[in-house]
């Protein structure tokens, strides 16, 4: 095949995720047509286009999933490519095929490979024959209370029974000992009933330690497939990734070489090319099972790149010309350690509930190791249409604990006031002795968590304390008006008097 | 010796370099003191400090040069340790002898140390016997012309005469040939009496096309000495470093090995321990010749961290604290490519003339392989009292064109209005063939640079040429009045009507 040079992509996105796409292509000199609702006409992403386009209303659906608005405006501003980032479009192959039909570039997978590994049961079977570890149990839907027993019993207990069309834990249910899969296996169908539409499940054996591991591949046109090595997903809340890093501290290199591999063959069982992620769920014994294939950039591929020195985006566009990967496997090399911390707009106090707001204060961390990806500036909202994240926070060090320091440092350096985040959540679990030690799960909120442990002082009560210290040890509390009038904090020095 | 364990650090210096060292403090579990003078109640360096004094008025003599008074802060907050940044107290050996009399211990080398390298002719006879290259020439002060024209015919011309106290270009003369040397001699001479009260002069080689290259070099004080291999320095304004990179396009593995070792020879050669900067010219044999010592962090520092993953002020603390460096030369490993550029407040426009004024926009560029050292913040003021550097923008790439790449796409983030800066003449030497090349030396800007070539529109000027622009093309010119009106930027969007 030949190479097709991109001149100009349209990211099909917004937020962080728009603006580290025009990052790198403007990097490598390629023009940027952003595209917004009208909730986002000040966003940081709209301006940082080359040229930008209102695709309608705040709705989503009216807007960043306007397939047909979408393709007018590339006709119009005579795109090359589409960048979809992560979410909105990026794994609907009904859109990737109606982009290629218009002659325009996807970047991104095979709408072959979106359509295999979007669906549980066609992926399961497309890897069924590249002897890939899967989680013990059966590849097809059942519905019958006898065959799940048969599969019970041959797998052992504890086993998982979960809704085949489903997602979001409904129709998900534990079940402990052959005396009880009778009435979980009905309950289970019938949630599944009602939320899906589709009563049949899967019956797979329970892992009850898991850890969420995942590895990074890429891929040419050409057959040539590389894995970047893992991240480690386990910190979770809500079933969703909240602390991510690379590499995973339980990761040695017969097992990182293992898991690569086997991801390597979950890419090439659906002719994968470009960026993509292979899931797996690890247990216990550090023995792993494939999950899923994102077939997209992840939002926590930052991690990846800081620890290979290699541009992500900058690839995709690469292979989606048609270029050969000039990386071979053995060149890739672990440097170091990276974390990320996703800032939402979220009240861990609340059960993670999402919050909305004016961000009053938006100082965002700076120095050594540190890298901010983000989509707002101070005085902006927090639209409630969209996905709640503000930003990711990044950090690198020569090794885990300094990542980890550094992190720290920099969750203390970001300034946020008008919304509740989850960073002061992130700055507890970094801290816990689970999260140091490496010896934890994708339970560890469960576990551990609990919202008093966070600081709840406002500042009123902070004054009152430190007009108190300043009494008993006799030193001069002093706060810095300024940055107390600006932001709604109060930051205390004691001073000698 | 045994190790003193540092609790607390007072850094003596603001700005940037104050942050940057208290970043790293605060990562090691360290307290931090910042000094300040009446001109910087306001400064970012004060909030981040863990404590902060005010050490008296505006003008350094009075406050950052206020030795007594600072000691007296120690005493007051039981400090542990200096730091003293760069600049300032940070080369004067009678501050280092007077912080370790009270018992505080000094970041930094020896007085010793300090001293030999603080004296041109003390440094190069303390490097006699190591075998160090230097510029052909005479290690001792001349002032008679006839051994003025003896040395002159035995090293060749051209040649350089330049004071022996001297600097700043003052009682420098380049002499081409024989007949000239009477002359400039006697000019040279004549200059050095009246600018430094001394008319003895130097006389070497003249190297006409010099690179500025320097090492970084670390030692323990167990005999340890390590080269963290070169950065280029030679785009330069004003005898003054304004772009640097690491490693150097024009040193290969045999060279950086000599000039490492010959770097670490220089250190042995004045007992040198902690972080310290060995500074070579080269010639356009790519010779090398040593130039002198400085005895502390440099500011380009940040380009040496990216590539080799070192956190230099940590081992300068660790040093301090009389552990041994755990680092191995066989460890240390060039990883991709490091460039930063200096944001001072001067106008290239004006002969790079120091600027002030308010920093009416101050946006900082952010994104992989961004980092951002700086010392200020939106809406103060810069004042005139000290160093008009604003901020220091350092990226990382896979390699060479990576980096300078992604250094043009920070600079254009970048968002600074009210001062002019050096960011434009930044994007200009980034952009031009001889850098581009690696081709240049320290005449770069002499060479090269007109002010005429930067940009010199004014927003009312771009907003002209965009109507009317928008007239010819039958498109759409729109700005984001939000963003003008912040900043007092246009940014303009042509839009397909």
């Amino acid at each position: 095949m030949s190479t097709k040079k991109i001149n100009k992509i349209l990211v099909a996105n917004r937020g962080e995720i728009a603006i580290r796409v025009m990052r790198t292509a403007k990097e490598m000199g390629i023009a940027t047509v952003a595209i917004y609702s009208d909730a986002d006409i000040n966003a940081p992403h709209v301006a940082y286009a080359d040229e930008a386009v209102n695709v309608g209303p705040p709705a989503s659906s009216e807007s960043y999933l306007n397939i047909e608005r979408i393709l007018d405006v590339c006709k119009e501003l005579n795109v090359d490519a589409i960048h979809p980032g992560y979410g909105f479009l990026s794994e609907n192959a009904g859109f990737a095929r109606a982009v290629e039909a218009n002659g325009i570039t996807f970047i991104g997978p095979s709408t072959h490979a979106i359509e295999v590994m979007g669906d549980k049961l066609a992926a399961k079977n497309a890897v069924a024959s590249y002897n890939i570890p899967m989680v013990p149990g059966v590849n097809h839907a059942v519905t019958e209370i006898d065959e799940a027993t048969k599969i019970a019993n041959e797998i052992g207990y504890p086993v998982l029974i979960k809704a085949s069309a489903g997602g979001g834990g409904k129709g998900m249910r534990v079940v402990e000992s052959s005396d009880e899969l009778a009435e979980q296996m009905t309950r289970a169908m019938s949630e599944a009933q009602s939320a899906f539409g589709d009563s049949s499940v899967f019956v797979e054996k329970y892992i009850g330690s898991p850890r969420h591991i995942e590895i990074q591949i890429l891929g040419d046109q050409h057959g040539k497939t590389l894995y970047l090595f893992e991240r480690e997903c386990s910190i979770q809340r809500r079933h969703q990734k909240v602390i991510e890093e690379a590499p995973s501290p339980v990761v040695d290199e017969k097992m990182r070489q293992a898991m690569g591999e086997a991801a390597v063959n979950v890419a090439k069982a659906c002719g994968y090319y470009g960026a993509g992620t292979v899931e797996f769920i690890v247990d216990e014994n550090l023995d792993f099972f494939f999950l899923e294939m994102n077939t997209r950039l992840q939002v926590e591929h930052p991690v990846t790149e800081e620890i290979t020195g290699i541009d992500l985006v900058k690839e995709q566009i690469y292979v989606a010309e048609g270029r050969k990967l000039d990386l071979n496997q053995e060149d890739l090399k672990i440097n170091g350690h990276s974390m990320e911390v996703r800032v939402y707009a979220e009240n861990p106090r609340e059960n993670f509930l999402p919050d909305t707001g004016t961000l009053n204060t938006y100082v965002t961390p700076q120095g050594p190791g540190v890298r901010v990806d983000d989509g707002y500036q101070q005085g902006m909202d927090i639209p409630i249409y969209y996905d709640p994240m503000i930003a990711k926070l990044t950090t690198h060090g020569a090794n885990r604990e300094q990542a980890r320091l550094r992190m720290l440092r920099a969750i203390e350096e970001y300034e946020i006031s008008g919304v509740q985040t989850t960073l002061d959540f992130c700055d507890f679990a970094l801290k816990h002795e689970a999260f140091v030690s490496g010896n934890f799960d994708t339970k560890f909120v469960g576990k551990f968590f609990k919202p008093e442990y966070l600081n709840n002082d406002t500042p009123e009560e902070e004054e009152i304390a430190m007009a108190l210290a300043a009494h008993i040890f006799n030193v001069e509390a002093t706060g810095s008006e300024r940055k107390s009038e600006q932001n709604g904090l109060s930051k205390w020095k004691l001073r000698a008097r």
